[in-house]
């Protein structure tokens, strides 16, 4: 355990109501001493997608032994098991829903326990609010030290999302998706630089394009104010994944855009 | 005064502006070994009903001697008074509008002192932002260990807001009021199971109808999961309160729901 | 180095995304005793001039040698500077683009430092994201006691925006301009309590009348609860300036306000 705890919390849970509070009152009650930091109470209500993105986007920039709490469950109560996930660095708690994906394959070895240590558990009515009940006492169990075989038994069979991976349909073209908007409207696809690297051997100086809703991009920037003003650019954003945007503008307004919009890649 | 002192802010300032911030600094300032844990800022402008529930919601999960500050204060600069609360186990720090109604029932014995320590106070133009001026640092003084005695003398004239309770008026029929919609859409009903039981002696296996808007909803469920998909369900959620809710979807919406629509509880 | 040291974070990042709790785990990763306070992730999308009005309304009022980060960033990546400023009690890390314009004028003697301590930066992919690669490294090293010369060499033309000044046009008229609107609707003035002293000679007796969109305001109020419901009002607000508000409603949507209208103040 290092030295300062911290706990992370992400959840849909918005910031007008009472659940992040109790959540966060629960901890303390338990291990005073313990940082919390809040990374996102705004995700989207029950979207698993984008809440494995802002996970992914953030987990390994903190200190080793981070407990990250996420919250994300729109089966609550129901037969999905709560899980706690021990990987290379990071301790995880959350759903099994898959909302780890991420987790599972990039900070490997991991193992995963579902959650069966009820004496831990807040005592409430009814069956709706495990943040506040389930995973906000066994984060700060885990937080003080307790040994994470007394939380439950390893599983195997813990739920993994099919993640859109771009896919190579024929030796020039590299076809993915949107997979996040963030708030300036820049639009974050599934293809990565590595993609990039394994699809075509990509250099800066390669002739690419970029077709996204029929507007085709031509080249990629290195940095936002490269694109001109109001215009739909791309770049190789700072988690390494293409990013469709528009300086000084909004890409998602522009392109009238969603999650899910396909991207190809192409050379020539 | 605990190890680790402990202040929550519930206010309806947002989160886009200077107030939040000018308190947190004000509190550092004076005892920068303080936790502050933000609960909310996004209350409903001057809305001291929802903060009210907020708080309730929410205090009692905090280590004792957490110090609450509200700050929803439609009157600020005139003549409602500020006050410090000392009740079994906490402390809360708000203007006397009646949000601190739930805590004077729940966390009895509660002492009200009128905060008249002007010497504590932040000097500043005008007479706007008591928020920064006097309860940030009364309640930054009070993780101190300054006496409450020393705040201001202790007041029995305090506010109290009329909080409805249902009514039973028949011994069949229960009617309610929402009292509180949360970011899901679920509409949160003043009925609590002690009412049930008190009602009618409720047992999981009554026959209960809840009414609300015309609809009727047979029966409680356990756990949102439970509901049918898009359809208005019930259960005990878990503050203990009736709930309204549809399942992977939005009761507001789908009942064009609001805050003192009536709902009643019939058994059969 | 003060024993706790603190970093606030002003950014327009959201609340949505992962940009600010990446920024945090760089900051807890390089000191895990370091205190993070959230003072705005909503300022609106490139918006130095309201990032800059809410820094000047906060900073004062946190312990010294608090380090401010300010990252609204229109021009991250290109040839915009990333600075370190050392005021007379304070810290401010930012982007050289005006940003902090009102410490430079409030808070001297000041020090402006370009960064340029690359060893200090997180490597990743492109350009995009100074908070995270940048401004988080460089706060969190100063609040573990780095000197600031070792973070880069001083400069002397660094950017100043031209914040509107109010203007005399007569003797009995001052000009100004609104220049930030807050949560519940009340319009500031770029018009302070010292203004209207070095004008007039400003008493509270004084025959007032303020004129904003075609609309006269006489005299000004000492708190909102003295304005009349629904009418549009004005005081000196808690930091000193010229507000027009609407007790218990919205100033903004009653007079269709917006950034830069024009207030006049004139005395009879």
């Amino acid at each position: 355990m290092s030295v300062t705890p911290i706990i992370t919390l992400i959840t849909d849970f918005g910031e007008k109501d009472y659940f992040v509070g109790s959540m966060k009152g629960v901890i303390l009650n338990i291990n005073p001493d313990v940082t919390i930091v809040d990374i996102s109470h705004d995700i989207s209500s029950q979207d698993i997608v984008e809440a494995s993105f802002v996970l992914k986007s953030i987990y390994k920039y903190f200190p080793s032994h981070t407990i990250h709490v996420v919250v994300v469950d729109p089966g609550v109560g129901g037969r999905r098991r709560p899980i706690l996930v021990t990987s290379s660095n990071y301790y995880f708690v959350a759903p099994d829903n898959g909302v780890l994906s991420y987790i599972y394959k990039e900070d490997q070895p991991v193992k995963v326990r579902e959650i069966t240590s009820e004496h831990y558990f807040m005592k409430s009515h009814g069956e709706t609010f495990h943040g506040r009940d389930i995973f906000a006492p066994i984060a700060a169990r885990i937080s003080k030290g307790v040994e994470t075989s007394h939380i439950g038994e390893e599983i195997k069979d813990y739920t993994i999302l099919k993640l859109n991976e771009p896919k190579l349909t024929d030796k020039n073209s590299l076809h993915g998706r949107i997979i996040h908007i963030d708030k300036f409207g820049n639009m974050i696809t599934n293809i990565t630089n590595e993609h990039l690297y394994n699809s075509f051997g990509y250099k800066k100086e390669m002739n690419f394009k970029i077709i996204i809703k029929e507007i085709v991009i031509t080249g990629l920037n290195n940095f936002y104010a490269e694109g001109e003003r109001g215009v739909p650019s791309a770049l190789i954003n700072s988690s390494g994944h293409l990013e469709i945007y528009s300086f000084m503008n909004n890409a998602k307004k522009i392109l009238n855009g969603a999650i899910r919009d396909e991207v190809i890649v192409r050379v020539e």
